[in-house]
């Protein structure tokens, strides 16, 4: 059994972002020389997200009104976490959109559908912040 | 370690089905001979979900109630991403209910608490759709 | 390839409660010997869940005050799965929160950001209920 560990790191010109990150991705398939096996990559702060979907601008925009929707960033003293920080809409959010994906290495690719794109959902930006990417397989 | 893949196609006849593949994901586990490991199971598409819970008709509608109330599918024009297609309370009903499960294998079978099974989620359906099924393991 | 398998019981005192498992999880790690691979944790049970964020008292009654504005557990009867049971409300919740994270094992530990803590998400609580820990490497 082979294992390839890489971080990726991000930081944000807007507090929420969508980035797609398939082509970095990709490089550590090649880089990792699995040709079978399990990649899972997750963001390693709980204010962030991977996940999949389209990169298409305006399902993006649509996430972001549904995200705002569901946990509002403001009035910041709705939430019992906004003490120091007032951030507690992006842990909700970063629920929401998920921590992870697992995708399948096959042939020494990942295992797509057509339109699966793996992105970063930054919620809380501006700062410095990773990815994990983790490989395991032959 | 073994690498075990297979393709699962479906093409609903609603726009929005729950189907239970536990029976077809079984069948991939014993096929694969893989005795311990991980498996994944993911839509290949970004409109449609797997997830695990119960196979209980009254839930299901719940479900269908609840993804309607947050992420609802008209007016069509209230999300920019309907443009050519009017799927965008897809993308975000399949956002809720996860792509993906990954499950334990372990003697050779899915590793399940009592209620435990696995759900196709279409949210845009009546068209030829797959799921992917990856296990990896000994 | 080494393959690693335990459960976790819990028996929480409220119907909702969140159970910082990461202590627990990580004594799994030592256990298996396994330094690099994957690590699934994984609620067994359809109305609970296992999740990753902060250990902060005021998100988690943020999560609680999210949750029930998604998906109330009262009135009874809004629910159609509500008929022996009366925990649809807790079937949402857990799906909102995630059933199960993959956790990448690095050098013999939890590969995990500076926050990263891993919970156990009970929405039907006061029974006897499992979470899975599966771990597969080398």
């Amino acid at each position: 059994m082979k294992s390839y560990r890489k971080e990726l790191w991000f930081n944000t010109k807007k507090q929420r972002e969508f980035i797609n990150i398939t082509p970095m991705i990709e490089e550590c398939v090649k880089e990792s020389s699995i040709k079978e096996g399990l990649l899972l990559c997750n963001a390693m702060h709980i204010t962030a997200s991977v996940f999949i979907n389209d990169d298409e601008s305006g399902l993006h925009q649509d996430f972001e009104r549904f995200l705002e929707k569901l946990a509002p960033e403001k009035p910041y003293d709705q939430y019992k976490h906004n003490t120091y920080e007032n951030n507690a809409d992006a842990h909700l959010k970063r629920t929401i959109m998920g921590r992870e994906v697992v995708v399948a290495i096959t042939d020494g690719k990942l295992d797509f559908g057509p339109w699966e794109q793996i992105f970063y959902g930054e919620f809380d930006g501006m700062r410095n912040k990773r990815v994990l990417v983790k490989i395991i397989g032959e």
